[in-house]
């Protein structure tokens, strides 16, 4: 790649598109950020092409300038094929992103799921740098997984592994949008924290939550408990400590089965950080086997929002040269 | 290696020591098994060097006729310092045995732990050829794994991954020997199968595997119900089916992680068969996520109780070559 060679990267999420356009050590020109048109895939798929072009022209740049496109999108990925095949928060059913984006633009396409993006940012970009065993866990709705091996991504036979969200934790637990019951994703994601918080109001328990969102029960999300929790409302820090708990349970069996050097939380809930951080790490310790529990150090994601578009560069850098 | 220069591979179990003379294909030439002296960590090491010695001059061999000899131990094993560190069943802590055979013997001697000798005799000789993404669950009185990501094992970063076994899959669960709770050996295990017996014939349930334990509840163990189930005792059965469902769920949980192409299924309990596979397979089948489920193939070890002492002369063979 020459000097004045750059890659894009896209990152296609529930609620806002971002594209970023760095250059080849992947050190940020520029990026933009729009809400996502969740109107049908076409429009999904169109409005990543225009992300594109805007960021190009904003440039002064021209697609000839560009090696590679790296797309990341929150849903089920047949990597192989370029396909997104299944979305639960976008209109995105069977649809052959890296083709329709190759044919527009001419240039290669990668397309990944949000969660290995994420692991691609934070291992070359982020606290994942020279770490070679590394899982990258990220915890916002629902929970993902990216799993690199000796440096490596690792996929799986056809490109659905680091499900971890979907690991089965509590036997008897809540049942999961997965249709299974009891998954990891059920007790430690967004989804939970919102439940519980919930729960905690309509029992007519004393909290600021309520006043965060606005007196609505519908307005109560991760973000509202985790302000209450921070001005020290009693039940937010519950919930909080709750939570990190349970995900401390969740990367214990990730430690025992991985043995890794380092596994890095990064997604919406990770971003109440120490609240969910403390109690998360305080359990592996006292429950993962030794030497797994001392090996292994649990961090914040480096990279905060910008892990996945960041990461969709990466990816796309790595892909091409491999 | 020359046509006339052979491997030995040791298997160190808590009742049974085992040691298998192979050529460079891992074809069987002759093999001795003896009961384990419990004693010490020396009177260990002193039998399984005496088994060796009488392995070679029962062939009419010599240890210069020896290239590398393989050893699978029941225990946390230090892989690069060749080390037991603990063994639950045998009276090893922190015992150099790579060490102290490589000094008796002058020949390489490579150490590792149960499930991952297991492992590599599947691998390498029975359900596991071919297999580039394959993992093999050793289901006896705890439970291990073995990891094989193209075509390598995966050791972690200090050789104690593939802790299957201490995966929480039931966060009520009951208490392990690890010291955490509900973990997957807890639930599924040789140990479980005898805890659900007990309860049943303490409970005034009325079943032959009394019968076949004598009529001493202490006698009762895997191969006592799996002998009953045989005889179509409900009791048993019911047990079998319950503990299937168990294992279906911890590798519903590995599937999902891994997406690999094939498990298998080793050590006592997979020996009760279909009686165990069946229940096992229809969860999996039932809640793993697609396409995770539909990809993975899952049956029984090929080489029965066979499979650690052909895996560790196959680890010898591997590591020598590597």
């Amino acid at each position: 790649m020459n000097n004045d060679q750059y890659l894009i990267g896209l990152d296609v999420g529930g609620t806002k598109i971002s594209a970023i356009l760095v250059d080849e050590t992947l050190s940020i020109i520029s990026e933009l950020r729009k809400q996502t048109l969740l109107i049908s895939g076409r429009a999904i798929v169109d409005e990543a092409k225009e992300l594109i072009a805007e960021l190009l022209s904003g440039n002064d740049l021209d697609i000839v300038d560009i090696v590679a496109i790296g797309i990341g999108v929150a849903g089920m990925i047949n990597f192989k094929e370029g396909e997104v095949v299944f979305s639960p928060n976008l209109p995105l059913k069977n649809v052959a992103f890296k083709k329709l984006m190759e044919d527009h633009f001419g240039v290669p396409v990668f397309l990944d799921n949000d969660a290995n993006v994420a692991a691609f940012g934070e291992k070359y970009l982020g606290s994942g740098r020279g770490v070679s065993n590394f899982i990258c866990v990220t915890i916002g709705t629902g929970i993902g997984g990216g799993i690199f091996i000796n440096d490596k991504i690792y996929r799986g036979v056809s490109g659905s592994s680091a499900e971890v969200g979907h690991m089965v934790i509590d036997i008897n637990g809540p049942k999961c949008g997965c249709g299974n019951y009891g998954c990891f994703e059920t007790l430690a994601s967004g989804q939970a924290i919102v439940r519980m918080a919930k729960e905690a109001i309509a029992g007519g328990k004393k909290t600021l939550i309520l006043d965060f969102a606005k007196g609505n029960i519908e307005n109560v999300n991760g973000e509202v408990v985790s302000r209450a929790a921070s001005d020290n409302d009693q039940i937010a820090c519950d919930i909080l400590d709750k939570i990190g708990r349970f995900i401390g349970i969740g990367l214990t069996n990730i430690v025992n089965i991985f043995n890794p050097e380092k596994i890095t939380l990064t997604g919406g809930v990770s971003q109440s950080g120490s609240l969910i951080l403390n109690p998360a790490k305080e359990v592996v310790s006292q429950v993962a086997l030794v030497p797994n529990s001392l090996d292994v150090k649990i961090e914040l994601a480096e990279l905060g929002n910008r892990a996945g578009v960041l990461g969709a560069a990466a990816l796309a850098l790595r892909e091409l040269s491999s």
